[in-house]
């Protein structure tokens, strides 16, 4: 993509009342917009990320059964109060309509996709059922100051699992916690298993924690056996359970949870199966969910230093950034420009991702912008690489520049 | 995929105060799921549609330049008190936060989206600026008697542009009216550009019209030279204004519209530009949506018959439906679902997409299951078949059968 097609523009000034690192370069570099507190636009290059980022997921999701459905964020307020949820759900957005129905914003899905799950199971033969989205989720949150980490309009990947019995819930719940280290590896995020509370949900709970200065949860880690713990239920506890080691307090972000959620939410609406001898049992659940946009975030924070952003690749916008340096020969810059054009759309026609900045802009800012957008590789062409009949390509993350002969140049596309 | 997989079942009763055909088609064929009035799930068929139609739509609004970004749901009231919106859009949802902070829910995102393009837009170079998204919308509608055709939360794309005169304004309109008849004519719908307008928004404004029966607009429409108009700006209108014909009153279904905003909401935001001159002006504006579920509904209404729907192909969740008949004489039996497998295998191998009926029912049922789903290719494999090494096939909207040779089934997948 060119940025002159795009009106790209990064921000020099940093946007106020934002606080956390990752969510401040984010509006700087044109990922995200800020529209109220909690509450953010997606422009083109944070929309490619956040559809890169569900796009592993769910992959992943259907290689473990997951059936992707859509649910809304229009709730009936009746559901929750079949759960008691209406009243015990502190950041639950709740609205009537001029008509006089009430409804509530989805915070979460259970109130809807149980009374969905009817529709589907009546037998034995019907379980296990996995149910996934990847949607918008409402919370009023109190603390808007972590920036996309915690807004108040969101996107989720909400998986429910419906069972016959304890035992294949606990399969399943493994099943998803490898699947969930294995989604956190691809996406380049070091997450730490932590046992949890669960909140107003279980108490069989573990959630995905990374460690980062501005993230909202406090979990105690033991550094020799990996134990973790939220400080939530954790009391005064000092040395690790397993093995005696001291515990250290981490600052981090939660980006995913997992649940076994049993009959909490199948008995309140009589989620039942009749099994091979007729007789009537509950279903038991388990959910499982992905902070999509707060991986955004959280990539932001993990990966950024006093430039910008530093993408890995999986999840990157784009893979080059391509710049070209004018010179001040009129005939020279003609022959900079052509070559850049010509690699660019070599770099198209191979299925590259590549931003071209050929915006008429002073090189300075162009190498700015460059590291701030945060691509993986930066290609430059200039008088000096022209001739030596090369183009330059400089890593984000490293300061060496390699030269690449042009003749060369199907190396950027294997 | 499997039906098995899916735990796929039809509903033979028809849902309670649901009328609109199309939409009681797609909730016994399980496309959605009913949630309360106005109010629906997407099960995976009926997302596998509304993705299609997506993705058909996104591509012609690329190619038109447009800009994918996604905004919130959540709007600060703030901004539709600008507009003077919060009073005037009946079917504005309002919600306060626990904190005390207003929002409204997103019926449309001119609001939104004028802030935004003030980060994007301050000389005449950053124009024009085309920027779109798919996303869900709320409305509290008084009368979702018409299944999804007029739901309180669903899909649209909405695309703004933003211009420097009303000669480029004007011009980009008629390119996105022909790109909208383009899409029309892909998606296999029969549209009638009908001169609207606009209601709370502007007077140069097309609607795009498809005569049902379970329509709830009214057009006047010209059998000769194809002449539209709305009956609400129509008036006492019975001749056609162009070549004197008689015009006919017919009962649609609003899919699309288009119009021409000009100042109407760069003005409360002052949304200036700074001309060759320096000189500042306003921005000119136009928006143009596209109602993704409820062009779910209408094909539903439009293509089906008293057996179920019929998807035109290239919307369709899948293009085959795979069958096999099972034989009294087990070891027939045996070699029947071998090479129903083996097709099955085969179409997946080659990325054909197949729906596979491996559910241990009566044939009678998977035909009607098959009829309802609406595939456009039925595909049976039986004892009668196999002893002409061949299988059946039958399009959905005709009643002849066709033999295929088991030796000739690349002629399936070319």
């Amino acid at each position: 993509m060119r940025l002159s097609l795009l009106k790209w523009k990064s921000l020099k000034e940093i946007p106020k009342d934002e606080t956390a690192e990752g969510t401040i370069l984010l509006i700087r570099a044109g990922f995200i917009e800020k529209v109220g507190a909690g509450i953010y636009d997606y422009l083109p290059f944070g929309l490619m990320v956040l559809n890169k980022i569900s796009e592993i997921i769910r992959e992943e999701m259907k290689k473990i059964g997951g059936q992707e459905i859509l649910m809304p964020s229009l709730h009936p307020l009746s559901y929750w109060e079949k759960t008691g949820r209406d009243k015990d759900f502190d950041a639950l957005f709740k609205l009537k309509s001029r008509f006089k129905n009430q409804y509530a914003l989805g915070p979460t899905h259970e109130e809807i996709v149980v009374p969905l799950a009817k529709r589907y199971i009546s037998s034995y033969k019907d379980l296990p059922l996995y149910l996934f989205q990847i949607q918008t989720k409402f919370r009023d949150e109190p603390r808007p100051k972590a920036g996309i980490l915690r807004a108040k309009e969101f996107l989720m990947k909400d998986l429910y699992s419906f069972h016959q019995d304890e035992k294949d819930l606990a399969n399943y719940y493994e099943k998803v916690k490898k699947t969930y280290l294995k989604i956190f590896k691809n996406l380049k995020i070091n997450v730490i298993l932590t046992e949890a509370s669960g909140g107003t949900f279980s108490k069989f709970s573990h959630e995905f924690q990374v460690p980062s200065k501005n993230g909202e949860d406090l979990i105690l880690y033991c550094p020799k056996c990996h134990f973790s713990r939220n400080k939530e239920i954790a009391s005064n506890l000092t040395k690790c359970p397993n093995c005696g080691s001291n515990l250290e307090k981490i600052k981090s972000i939660e980006v995913a949870n997992i649940f076994q959620l049993k009959n909490k939410y199948s008995r309140p609406f009589n989620l039942i199966y009749k099994d091979k001898n007729g007789k009537e049992k509950e279903v038991l659940m388990g959910c499982y969910g992905i902070g999509i946009s707060r991986i955004l975030g959280t990539l932001a924070e993990i990966y950024h230093d006093d430039k910008g952003l530093i993408w890995p690749e999986i999840v990157s916008p784009y893979k080059y950034h391509l710049i070209f340096i004018q010179s001040s020969d009129s005939r020279i810059n003609e022959k900079i420009k052509k070559s850049a054009e010509k690699i660019y759309n070599f770099l198209l026609k191979n299925n590259k991702e590549v931003v071209y900045d050929d915006r008429q802009i002073s090189t300075g800012e162009k190498f700015m912008d460059a590291d701030l957008i945060g691509a993986p590789y930066r290609i430059v062409v200039s008088e000096k690489t022209l001739k030596q009949n090369s183009l330059e390509i400089k890593k984000r993350n490293s300061k060496s520049l390699t030269l690449l002969k042009l003749d060369k140049c199907a190396k950027l596309v294997s």
